[in-house]
């Protein structure tokens, strides 16, 4: 169930650092793009080779790096040898199981999180699929590597704002381009936080009308994605606290202030996925007190007809009986008399139980 | 659901700084509107354009400056290019999802806090609905920014009163004002907390006497405003405890008693709301066992009709059976002793019923 | 419902400082008591008006000031004047809706926290509701004013000792005096949680014996009030232990070991209240139990009735039907042996029952 | 219920460090044993009044006092008297209801802590009843006072090893004695909790085999032990992370080490007790469950014998009509043919049910 | 039931650093197996007594013992003799109830913590086993010691990777083989908890398609076992913390990356415990609602079957009477109608309800 956590056990009783890719999704080839961009130009060189990257470590310029898909392990292995990278770093690259974490070493900084998107099945089977997919960064001087699990736009409104902007982003470091990179996959879980919104309001709708046993299940299928959304997401609060607290060289005075918003943000999504546990438990409420009503709507059929024509039955019983010396058997007014009874009686009991309030 | 903190997707993949107003509510002109003060006079200037504010900063006294409404993105820009305020804070203030927060920059503060008010809506249909309006304030030397979301009276009485008095406030610097700006904000939530009490007690009293599903909707829905409420409410002790922390210049040693007089309000309100929520917790569960108790009141009825006619209509079926050797069937006393045992049976069913307490 | 805690939007919108008395129980004339000691003298000089105080200033001896009734508020201004109090102080001191503080101020020290007694009512309605009190203390050099609401015999035992003791109480300063009121009010808590006890349990006894919604209704209530008493007796931790840190020179080294004994007891209330809470959580648990178990009773009975009596009734039927050629209508022995059957069914059913364990 | 904890009312309004004992158990008289040991010899002198104490003081030995029975409160005062110790120290141990804590002095320490054991009857009637004693330790340079509730054997262990051992004990000082004081008392309630396994286990065996409304009180009264319980051993930890913290010159380098390791001892208490916490909460949820499933197979038996038979009387209900025109009544084959489908009808009903999983 | 945490009590009156084996397991004879390493050769004697390990003292090379079962304490005794380890240490190895811990002494590291496997029945059964097993680990200079509880086969791939690997293993110091231990035994919780997971899903699924009480003591079965694995599995968060806290020298700056690595581990494993929990909570949750709607199915059966046919009933009662004036009787087409009535009013009111949504 919990995919993005699972079958770690794969490498149990491997040697640390030992650089076998642990995934779970069907895997695709490694993509490589790079965009290299200074205040002036941007270039984006098709690369085919990690040794093509070499050449950029001369220039001035920041060049970020983005790998999509990690089945080539070489690939990671042979960045890991040219830029010097610790072995157990390269290892978590790999390992897609990892708990959001920010690392510092001497000539770079190592920050992986989780990616999460509404999977395609959701929208369409009127389910709520979240893919995990894990992100790792690495932040040099003036290079930023981002491996990412699978090929996907996530990226792209910034790759635009770089092609395009004149501003901020190409004047500034690796810094705040790792800045960036964090907003955009942040960001993302707002709009996964408002499809979550939409879907509690069609259950809590669907509760309110017509509750089925099918709403209990979707009420645990969104409870169950909602612990598997906090795992991802509320260690990333601590990630970003301890990028606040740094003071790597390589995280400029100057970002400080965005990274803080980027804090703001994960601290509001935190606090909205605790709100929505808060209003799961509470429909779960609702679900359990609408079954029970449901049950008191049908015991009160069964009691209004039973005590209304269990009575009537008896009293018919009576007349069915084949005594010799019944009397009223051979009066003529017994049986219009009956019909009387049989009709005013159920009024009776009726308004009795209205009044009592038990109907 | 909750509207507060809703629909912040729309800004994901723009760059930061991006002044775009994000918020939901139907949008108003924005209205300008200053106060200018000392401890001698109070001018109340009509002001069109944002540069008619800059002639005030060559004086001398304190100027608040009230924007109510933010469609109106060029005003924000202009104050931000003027004053110098960093872009990330200018997007804060359109972007009415941001999360109750105090800021510290070199010439200036910023603080944003929700402003919570009972919905009209809300007093006329017997419902609870609380709007809340996003209130962003900058603080400079002499120059207090307020920015809310919508025109209402919740600056009145503080205007009244800079106007009429002469006392403290009138000789005090922009952190008095600020408290006072505070002050305003957090005692409207004890408006709301009281009328939560009031609607609470409601409640509990329908629920005492005739609870229906209707009285569990209206628990969830006070349990859900509660839980936008708290998250309005509780990050505002973070933000007082930060900023009686702060050692800005900004903020006067004289005033730090009277933000401590905020921040008691603060923890009061934060220590309402919980205790409300244990409240709402005590209603849900009087809430169930009052719809058990009613299906046991219904299962008795049931019972006590069947158990006692069911037996008495077996005993009026056999003697409607056929059988031609059947001897009571002759016997002149059958009859009335048959009646006998009709009426005792159920009697002593009763009595028996009663005496274990069943009934 | 808590009424200690609401109303305060009354004063919404007031500048801070307004001395408005904010209260909720019929108010009572102030009265004024001077208790004036040394380690030889008392003396307990009948005071009018806030002037005869300033008397007392020039003396060595300790002397207190105990005000009860809050309804004069130009007394507690007339103090304030006299004694050079923050305003702030004298507003929380009128307005009855302060969470216990501590304060420390240069030449005094303030604390605030609420006095819990039984209500009278309580006591004859076998119900439990607590009056809350406020009670503010200050502490000056040599002297010290107690503010409390009404007028009760609180302080009485304390008094006592004064004019007899010629031990500690004589010849210590104003802090051993504060310490000596402290602890008469948080032990007055202690009675408070063993009238809490006992009512527990009675509503045990009730629930294991013959629970009835009104113990439902009882529980719920004790549930409310405790959460009223938490939010009473849990800041006062905070005080004491704030109180313990504080290294103002009103607080002596010598009495350093008197609050910590203070804040033990307030520990030690904290904990009973917590476990409290948790009873009335097993409580309320076995009265869910315990309808629940009711319902099956009823069920039981039903059940019983009516799969003896349906199958009887079933047959009594077929032999009541008019068929011309039922053989079994003319035997002898049909009847007999027909209520062999009537008799003998029910005795298998029910030993099959009670084997199966259903009944 | 809470034994351990009430009553303390009995003391509000009395002053500081009257020495009036407040406990709840029959009291015994107070029983003196002294030890006094050092590297070479052991004597177990008897000692009659406080006064044959003394001599013991100017011994370089170790000498070991305790006192079993708190009654005779002179004993206590005198040696509060001759020994120097605070006033409130000998009322806290004179009041059975502290809190455990650890406090210092310049010449000695004060520890105050429950012992628990499991109570007499509770083996017996097959209940779980827990004593809670209070013990006060008193830590001089060369003395350790012990005061106790009542006369047991919790410490003869040590006492014998004390008597036999040649080793550690009898070479180090009054902090090892002190350790191994509290290491026996808290070991104790390694064997309570053993026993509360038990329990445990025993109630899970009922619960699943066949559980009555007496396992829900047993359930119940456990966790209300298992309140109390926390309530004792969870200050321990305080107590000892205070020992552990602390660097009175009466506590060595080399006892250090012990003193962790109760500090561990106390960890594991202390989420034992959790531990069983969450496991009694599981039981009430089979509890709950079970007496659910027990109505479903009441309401099953009820509707299996309603569902077939009611339309069966139907049927015979129709031929025991009386119209003149009823041709199926003069038919030959009616009657054996309405046996077949007397027959046939429950059987199809019933594989109709088992098919959908209603039975 | 927690096995690894009971039957301490055992130990209770004894001595500290009484070296007495407390466990539960049946217990094997001890195994020593030696492995000595350089980055050169790779040495594994046999050793049959404690003395044989002397001579690696004065080797250069790392020497790792393992010790694989406790029986005989006297193996135990002699390390503690020959390498000087206090005795309490000693008693830690052999008492298995030991809450994981991390402690420093001058010349060694203690470390102990639990190792968790699936237990073999848990396999076959269906159940879900755990067992625990207490392993201690003495780090020296150049040896390192590991205490087990029972043989098998856990730190054999760590063996191999030492017999084949020419890389870091061998070059690093004892620090580094203490890290490889540790991961070896925290890795092989994500066996365990693959295990749970695919366990839940089972249950999942069962719950769905078929739940039966079975179901429900599967739950509790696992929330229990994932309590025990909790209180074996938290500590070892403290542990890891310790240990990177530590600045003992024989923890090398070089190894810290590596036990920061376990710590992340360590960190995951209890975040998935306690969202294993969160479903299981969940599970509860739907299983308690499945149990609900079954029983609504059921009344309903009960309650069409009632409502049908009881009025049907009652008026074939009323032409089964014997009164001599029922005109209807005589009537050619009553029978034909009546079989109408009996054919439309079922129609009717199942019609009826099912617009009701009673069905």
């Amino acid at each position: 169930m919990i995919d993005a956590y699972r079958n770690t056990s794969k490498k149990v009783g491997m040697p640390p650092g030992s650089l076998i890719h642990v995934g779970d999704f069907n895997e695709e080839d490694t993509r490589i793009s790079v965009i290299d961009y200074g205040s002036i130009d941007v270039e984006e060189p098709s690369v085919e080779t990690v040794e093509d990257l070499l050449k950029f470590r001369e220039k001035d310029s920041i060049t970020w790096v983005c790998l999509e898909g990690l089945k080539n392990v070489e690939i990671t292995e042979l960045i890991g040898k040219y830029f010097d990278i610790h072995p157990l770093v390269l290892e978590d690259i790999l390992n897609t199981h990892q708990r959001p974490k920010f690392e510092e070493y001497d000539d770079y900084l190592y920050i992986v999180l989780k990616g999460l998107s509404l999977g395609e099945e959701g929208v369409e089977a009127d389910e709520f699929n979240v893919d995990y997919e894990q992100i790792s960064i690495l932040v040099f001087n003036d290079f930023v590597f981002t491996f990412k699990e699978w090929k996907d736009e996530l990226f792209l409104p910034l790759i635009q704002r770089i092609r395009t902007s004149t501003g901020r982003i190409r004047s500034l470091g690796s810094d705040y381009l790792t800045y960036a990179i964090l907003d955009s996959i942040v960001d993302q879980n707002f709009v996964l936080l408002d499809s979550m919104d939409e879907r509690i309001d069609v259950i809590e709708a669907e509760l309110l009308s017509d509750p089925t046993s099918n709403t209990l299940v979707s009420i645990q299928h969104l409870k169950r994605e909602l612990i598997n959304i906090r795992r991802s997401t509320s260690p990333q609060r601590e990630l970003l606290s301890a990028i606040l607290r740094s003071d790597h060289k390589l995280i400029g005075e100057k970002t400080h202030i965005y990274f803080r918003d980027v804090f703001d943000h994960v601290l509001r999504i935190s606090e909205s996925v605790d709100s929505y546990r808060d209003m799961l438990a509470g429909l779960l409420d609702i679900y359990v007190s609408s079954v029970s009503n449901k049950m008191n709507e049908v015991m009160k059929i069964l009691t209004v007809f039973a005590s209304i024509f269990i009575p009537l039955t008896f009293i018919a019983g009576i007349y069915g009986m084949n005594f010799e010396y019944m009397p009223e058997l051979r009066w003529k007014w017994s049986y219009p008399i009956l019909w009387v009874v049989f009709i005013t009686l159920p009024v009776v009991l009726v308004t009795y139980f209205k009044k009592k309030k038990w109907l």
